[in-house]
């Protein structure tokens, strides 16, 4: 099993986590972190380890998922990859291409990450309007 | 001037432009919808239909991003476009993909979907692996 922390900016994480339950139903082991208002990257960091750690108990990989690339949400998620060798850290991630891997996440860390990187290849989609 | 809505299930578009605003400061002529709790397709049309023509009043054109192909938001927002020849349907947005044209909207509705287009085919980033 694979467990997934999904952080960023704001209430992105725990919007996108709103729209997959909505969408997928309630999952074991999914978990959104916002990095808002008065967090420090220390808190933000402290609460990745500890919901890592949580999740560890239970699932052979943990997946972090970040909004954009850079910035203190994925930072913090790739300094703590750094420190345990069974963590991976995704960014640029959309709804569209989680759905996918989501509800797959008893297959293990190859599949998730091959099922992640395949949806996140379609891109977005311009209605009526082919994309060269 | 381009105005957007993000619309999709659940918290997402609302999350999704806490997190823009976070990073970007805010902006005019952008409003999330979320597609929640009691709301049906119908009050989805309306409230995309209501925001279109206000931000009609101000802006060249009208772009609608989507969480996901299919489902109500989408489908709601695919056929508001059907009905005025100044909206544009996206769906599969990232945060990610979404900087860049959010602080160009003023340089009008080619080079936004341009922006947005090439921003999304980034895709994902996997820290410290080569995606292939």
């Amino acid at each position: 099993m694979i467990g997934v922390i999904i952080t960023g900016h704001s209430k992105f994480p725990s919007g996108t986590l709103s729209a997959l339950e909505l969408i997928s139903g309630a999952q074991d082991y999914v978990s959104a972190i916002d990095f808002e208002g008065a967090m420090s990257p220390t808190d933000l960091f402290d609460q990745l380890k500890e919901t890592y750690l949580a999740f560890n108990k239970h699932c052979s990989n943990v997946v972090i998922l970040c909004d954009i690339v850079g910035g203190t949400p994925f930072n913090q998620a790739a300094k703590l990859s750094v420190e345990y060798d069974n963590i991976d850290v995704f960014s640029g991630i959309s709804l569209q291409a989680l759905l996918e891997p989501m509800i797959n996440k008893e297959q293990g860390i190859s599949e998730f990450s091959r099922l992640l990187i395949e949806s996140s290849k379609m891109g977005i989609l311009h209605f009526n309007k082919e994309i060269s």
